[in-house]
């Protein structure tokens, strides 16, 4: 048996405190990670609150976890004891659906989530399936990569998803946790990259991030001034917005491409989309091969969350200056 | 000078009535066709009533042109006198634009519609620019063809552009002028092919066009039962539907496809899209090529529009069809 010393809140909102669990066997074909570092994702807080109304409590959240293998069931093999690995969203596929089948482990309807009815990296220890587990490029920044897992991978996927060539124009909505990523990838893929930002204060580091170019969002006359120009714009943000004036914004055969979770129905009219060959779609966080194809192209470009630090205990304070607004732009806890 | 007699309303939903008008001097790239048939599209009645905005009257409709060239200008190298060809809601291109130069001449933005502007073909002659001309394979039916070029080609073009698998379980929503020539391009592109229908009446023609299963699109239990099921989901209907139902009949990756000019706005939940990495997009009619390679395709497998014939005098009695929606399932104006 294995005790795992995690943080939990034992309600919607709660605070969280120190939280003790016992680890059944080790399964045959998962592993145990010592977590050194979590990242704290918006959909933490999200779920603590319960607002997809799928949260069991006691809650542990973090999903995007870096550590170390310290056992490995029978049947693993493609890690062993000591191996430094990152978990995202997912701690488990599986592994024989159709989806899981043709490599898109992200789509399995049966996938277990990390912090899905089970405990996440907020905590000493994570249990996970081996195949959820991704080797860390010895490149790889170990202290700034845990983002990369779930924010950093799913702006990344829908590069890999639609094949964006180098050649196209990227703009990207909301520079946050996500959206700074976003930029960095866009970026290091080859392609004409701008922000649209509502924040002035984050223009100059958009550009910084890998910008080109930055649009105001909240200026109409901006978004018309743009039209027909870009070929792919992932949304990042999960407020509603004006999505016909951007898709406006979109060249023939272009995409807005949706990775924040907005609740509000996007209210798309057909006549442009149509007109234009226009596509509205989203997409998750990525399957284990695209993430260690990520976690491979950032170790090569050098590309690293821009990451603010909180040690572990700290948690709430960490989880308070995300509430507020205030991250820049994605918390690591740091458990050493 | 050519006089053209052609089919014209006077106003916004007025009968059509005889009317005659003058082609200047024929242009280095046009081509003068002497209409044999002409299809009624939904789109004729439509811009009739000037529901798009758009109309300019005296207004002759017919957009789905089967003729033969009577004369070619200086600079056509394409066509010659004699050619059997198609014309459908385009009647010329800018040539030069990215689009154009890309061979998206369809998604053209300085495009000439045939009926934009223009006079189309209820009429003895329409005039278009070569490149707008399809000539007719030998062995296609030119009787039928007419509906091809818009109707058909709308259907078909979403084939093409998204490189579907003929492994592809595809639906149709509508079965009416387009959604019948859907059914049959998907059977012959080798896809499970369903039809979502709401009429008892059309099922046993859905089977006959193609469909191995047809769904009844009133009932919410049967588009619940059909969970996960269909790659593509080409809607050709204009009414507001339960969007976010089909959305969940399509597997990850899936796509629900609009070719139908529906006015109100698609209320759709992210949320699913994300989840399933699925998308909503709308495409119109084809380029040139695509049409050329959509006639082959047709001519290869014996595919047909399903027809009823007016006599071209007779225009408002077909009109009369149409919108009373008796048209089973596309009605051809004949000359001769």
């Amino acid at each position: 048996m294995t005790t795992v010393n995690a943080y939990a809140a034992a309600s919607p909102g709660a605070r969280l405190e120190p939280f003790t669990y016992e680890l059944g066997p080790l399964g045959d074909h998962d592993v145990d990670i010592a977590v050194e570092s979590c990242g704290i994702c918006h959909s933490d807080l999200s779920m603590l609150n319960n607002e997809w109304g799928m949260t069991q409590y006691p809650f542990v959240p973090g999903h995007e976890i870096i550590g170390t293998v310290k056992a490995a069931g029978a049947h693993v093999s493609n890690l062993k004891p000591g191996d430094r690995v990152g978990v995202g969203w997912h701690a488990g596929y599986c592994m024989t659906c159709p989806c899981c089948m043709s490599g898109d482990h992200n789509l399995c309807g049966n996938a277990t989530g990390v912090i899905v009815g089970h405990h996440g990296g907020f905590a000493d220890t994570v249990r996970a399936q081996a195949a959820s587990a991704i080797k860390l490029p010895t490149n790889l920044n170990p202290k700034t990569a845990g983002p990369l897992l779930c924010g950093g991978i799913t702006v990344f996927n829908p590069f890999v998803q639609f094949d964006v060539s180098p050649t196209a124009s990227v703009a990207v909505i909301g520079i946050g946790g996500l959206g700074h990523m976003a930029l960095k990838f866009a970026k290091a893929w080859g392609c004409e990259v701008t922000a649209f930002t509502s924040s002035d204060s984050k223009k100059q580091e958009a550009m910084e991030f890998g910008a080109h170019d930055t649009i105001n969002s909240r200026d109409p006359a901006a978004l018309e001034k743009n039209a027909f120009r870009f070929d792919m714009i992932i949304s990042t943000v999960n407020v509603p917005l004006d999505w016909n004036a951007y898709v406006g914004t979109l060249k023939p055969k272009g995409r807005l491409h949706v990775v924040g979770a907005v609740l509000e129905p996007l209210g798309v009219v057909a006549f442009p989309l149509i007109a234009g060959q226009k596509a509205i779609s989203g997409s998750p966080v990525g399957s284990p091969a695209t993430i260690a194809t990520m976690l491979d192209f950032a170790a090569r470009h050098g590309i690293e969350p821009k990451t603010e630090h909180f040690a572990m205990q700290n948690v709430n304070d960490a989880m308070d200056h995300l509430r507020e607004g205030k991250a820049r732009y994605r918390i690591v806890l740091d458990r050493k």
